[in-house]
């Protein structure tokens, strides 16, 4: 079993809320931070060795506190696991709330398994016998 | 406790997948189906009754069938429980795939919990001592 | 001539307006609906039989009744004729008023032509000698 | 009755396609279309007199050329009749083909009605007895 | 060295803002005019020579007057220079005031430099020593 | 004068590029970027102290490198000068090309200036008299 690399200390995804990003009642739309999450996983998964990747699942997501427009949203992702032919990666998210002093308040964690694929859109080993899968 | 209205057979949302919902590989992005998942089930939880909701949780999704460019996708919504303050909604996903000669694919399932809000954000209950609450 | 299957009792589109829809002043942009018109068309044609299609016509609109954000709109559609190369659709749009308690209101109703194309980009029969064309 | 202002001779909405605006056939999206269409109209009834305006009823629409990415689309319009309480607008729609030398192409012609609405959304006069009417 | 064809009168873009081109402070996004001179530009190059080009470098942007939902925005190119592989353009912005009888007011001029790529991403002679480069 | 706070090691700004994001001739169209630096830069502006703040002037940009869809940019910024109404920005461009194992490659580098506004839209001080405008 191949061990990850150590997770980074910055962000994977980090964007401001527009108002495209609202939904009808003026509040962040929680669909579009699960669209976030999910990037970041992807960003994720690919530094630790380049794929084709679907999202496999995605785990429980509890959205403790709300985000708003202007807000700055950080999505830091780390490795959990390599398996076979998936990754699953752990996704913290931080609002940093631009109407309180850039306050900075956790939103949400996210446990999603992403699979690598080949040209056939097969699972794949991550790493091959002898390193990583070069059938991207 | 209030019942819930039995479930409509017709979708909550129905889309077809265009361009710009795929990801630099060319699948259908995984975040924009999570984002139509949360919108069906609020499209749910209003039905029940009328109020300002956000999402509080999305259970565990697991994506078992891709989606392409082209195919229409189908978000059926009903409502699994109606606590105090909150609305638990199931969503079943579903694909026609285009080039199947629209064959007719189950992708996943999941389950949200939406939080009634009053006019200051704070949780209110679903429904009032006589009927639905009416502070929204 | 070959007959249409008959009408789906079903939306072939349903979404609920977002911010994004709305015009500098507030109200659900007309070419917003002419787009999903547009869209149910097409997956209407396509559940008669799969082709490449492109929009030829479309006869007068008159929209009855305005949209607001946070209303599910829902486009049906049913085939009224196909042709020797062409499919003509209708498409019947309702919207429920989110702030009326759903109330469920016709909002404006289209005929639509489109053509079936082979892979050269020149019209080909919907229809082959001995059923549905594969050039596509 | 109200002489309408003399046309311009440049477009009211001149845009270059992107490929967010292709369906999944990879053409130019109908819809896409029909919404600077709508656009285009409302731009040469504001210039008329200002006024918050719906669009009532867009006439029968037929496409004589097809668009492709990267070509430029020009909307040309004219007034054709200032009624009591709407304004009648002609859209003329040109392509310059980006792959054959920038030649042009006539696309479609389109008539437009749009209404004028008060603050409570009510039909308005679009000129007052003295004038443009200021209830906007 | 080539002679660029003499400007046009008419705005190589024109468009009108709408709230999805708004920021989080419901001005129009700085970002979304940079866009727009970017593409008309590109317009106006692609008007001397057709290739395929990449913005090399835009110039000092000093924005004047802002611009308001609703308003119409009106892109001016004129060819400054052909080099040997690139083209360099001004572009001029102008804003009708919505809110202000379609006052005409100057937003911005830029000058950018756009470079002509062969099919392999290289930069490729504006003009061949025959007329303009086909390798495109 | 006021000194600016030390700059953060993290982008201000981080995302993936997707097929949204391209111009006809599939590569990241320029004013995609230009405006994420927009957006950046104001990050940096409303870290050090928070405000309305509008885009007054962008320097001469210089793009170096190309960005494919599918790489992950970032953009980090620092605040250069912090003047009586107007802050001064410097935003660097890093992007990571997905099919080269990551490699880091600097793309371009930008000077924005933003000016503070009150609630009437005019210039404000960034300080007051006794520490950061409440004025917002």
């Amino acid at each position: 079993m191949a061990q990850p690399k150590p997770p980074m200390h910055e962000p994977c995804i980090r964007v401001i809320m527009r108002p495209r990003d609202l939904n009808h009642q003026g509040v962040v739309f929680g669909g579009v931070v699960l669209s976030y999450i999910d990037e970041a996983g992807f960003v994720e998964a690919k530094r630790q060795v380049y794929h084709r990747y679907v999202t496999a699942s995605i785990g429980r997501v509890d959205f403790k506190a709300p985000i708003h427009c202007g807000d700055v949203v950080s999505f830091y992702a780390q490795t959990l696991k390599i398996g076979t032919t998936s990754i699953t990666v752990q996704v913290d998210v931080y609002a940093e709330y631009v109407e309180e002093n850039n306050k900075r308040v956790p939103v949400t964690v996210a446990e999603l398994t992403y699979v690598a694929l080949d040209r056939n859109g097969k699972p794949t080993p991550v790493f091959g016998p002898r390193g990583p899968n070069e059938d991207h």
